[in-house]
């Protein structure tokens, strides 16, 4: 079947520019511009801060994030009214954390999105509603599921920034949806590959920010590189059964998409969600070790969702429920952790 | 079926003591020795340096290697002749780098293996046989297979030195003789898991530290987090596709002892493979890394043996093609990881 999309242009550059809205000012979204801006891309980026909006037009550089990133101010039109950013628009990219969303599309309406394909770059869950960004906007705005996909893959903002090497999978249920996005990204530095497992995907990008967390609160305990080791593969069979139970499907679960996402957020310096599960391990409550970090944890949010989601399924999940029981019953991390340990081989 | 093991004791002190052979002098040899003299063993540990010998015996510490470990010389009793090692020893565990597991052993018959459960601690195959350490063995002494097991999982030696929390997977073809393993090496900070898939995590073993290898050859080259957690990502199905063309067999790769035991090798400092890679990454020559470590990297050894079966099987392996092409046919580590970034996804 011919994609609804395949018509669409996405860097050739003897064909009119794409025209896309990017939702966000943070470092994603940030090194997101980077990428689009390498292809024949017009984007109209939406963030909340005058200033920054401000700054961006004047110096071409983003003050909050990234800010070594240079803006093409020729491609890229900043502003600061949603509905403005959304207009005649072929795609929506979504790149706020999860428990914005709703706050950042205030006013935008249904019919602003009829035709648009909706990209989320967010690896989170709507907090309250505990669906998938995916599932969520589809709902509120009535996207039809072929029009929406996924930006997954292990792929920190501060290396994109770099142009360091990059690997990005696109997830969707329309294999056209999904390669037409997957063109828009692809550039000199990052390759690009489109799948079907929107899902499973999406599902596995939240869950990797608890488990990065979880690996964050064991090294502020003290515990060294063997566990981690033993953690992420643990952690690896955890999703692997939660995501079968939720979305039953044959997936490879060592993709770059799935183990490789893990690994990069848990392993890395950049993390954020394994610094904020340090300063946890280290005995910071959690409002001091949100003050001590300037960015949100989706982790923090991530592990309420999907603790809350399990509650039909009943997997066995004992890293989730560790991390659940350290950050929402005041459970004492050290005793937590002692309990996870003998667990796990 | 009982196993021929089941009436040993392993740990009960009011059995008399297991009695156990050490072969090997290094890191892992006497982090082993420390986990062995928590629970009711004795050792005799050989070692090949006379002056390691003569130092531990007056001082209770190995001066080469972890030498803040406190040896326990009531219970590890040093020598340096293989055979006096042998005598009425249970158990052996080997513990030298597969390239020196034919010289350590000169002078013992296979008459000298009778009865005695020999354990290989080696991750790495013999140079040359293109052997595992655990088929050469029975082949060579005639050990039969079932006397056999293997030590795997993700388990730094430093990190058992300073007793942090680890986890050995012990794998046997014999049930009995796996557990009777397993609770030789159970103690305070190691939890041991028993399983039967002794080829899978040994090839699975010997594949890491070549993936580690070149995950360090791209750190040197300057490469970042986002392309190692792709990297590790396509290394895990290149190692799937290989052990199960090998042996197949169902197994969960996602286990302690597969992907557990390549992200402590990949991910650490600890991890000689991964410096080695680094040098070479970086420019420094095969003589010339090697000379500026004090440590032989099994990586180095294993892709040869790894790339020479697989020429009988012909799995696709792009990324142990293009550490053999570094090593061994002087390929450009630049061009040659440009190459197998397109590869790839």
């Amino acid at each position: 079947m011919k994609s609804q999309y395949s018509n669409r242009s996405a860097s050739g550059s003897s064909q009119p520019p794409t025209r896309l809205t990017m939702v966000g000012g943070g470092s994603w979204a940030t090194a997101l511009i980077k990428i689009l801006s390498e292809n024949n891309v017009h984007v109209k980026w939406w963030l909340r801060k005058e200033s920054d909006a401000d700054h961006i037009k004047k110096f071409g550089h983003n003050p909050s994030y990234l800010s070594d990133v240079q803006i093409n101010t020729r491609k890229v039109k900043v502003c600061t009214k949603i509905r403005e950013a959304f207009r005649d628009s072929e795609y929506v990219i979504l790149a706020v954390p999860a428990a914005f969303v709703s706050d950042a599309l205030t006013g935008v309406k249904p019919e602003h999105f009829t035709g648009k394909c909706v990209v989320s770059a967010i690896k989170g869950m709507i907090p309250g509603a505990n669906q998938l960004v995916t599932d969520w906007v589809s709902n509120q705005y009535n996207v039809p599921a072929n029009q929406m996909s996924v930006i997954a893959g292990p792929c920190h903002a501060e290396e994109v920034a770099l142009e360091k090497q990059s690997y990005l999978t696109i997830a969707s249920q329309d294999p056209g949806c999904a390669e037409e996005v997957a063109m828009l990204l692809r550039c000199r530095f990052v390759q690009t590959t489109p799948v079907d497992d929107i899902y499973g995907i999406e599902y596995a990008a939240v869950m990797k920010n608890i488990i990065a967390l979880a690996c964050g609160i064991t090294r502020g305990l003290g515990y060294g590189d063997n566990f981690q080791a033993v953690l992420v593969s643990n952690a690896m069979q955890e999703i692997r059964q939660f995501v079968d139970a939720i979305y039953p499907k044959h997936r490879d679960l060592s993709g770059s998409a799935y183990l490789g996402d893990l690994l990069v957020t848990a392993y890395s310096p950049f993390s954020r969600n394994r610094t904020f599960g340090t300063l946890i391990g280290r005995g910071y409550t959690i409002q001091s070790a949100q003050a001590e970090m300037n960015m949100i944890a989706e982790g923090y949010y991530a592990v309420k969702s999907i603790y809350e989601v399990n509650q039909r399924f009943k997997v066995n999940m004992p890293i989730v429920e560790a991390v659940y029981n350290i950050l929402y019953e005041r459970a004492v991390p050290t005793g937590e952790m002692n309990q996870l340990k003998g667990l796990l081989k």
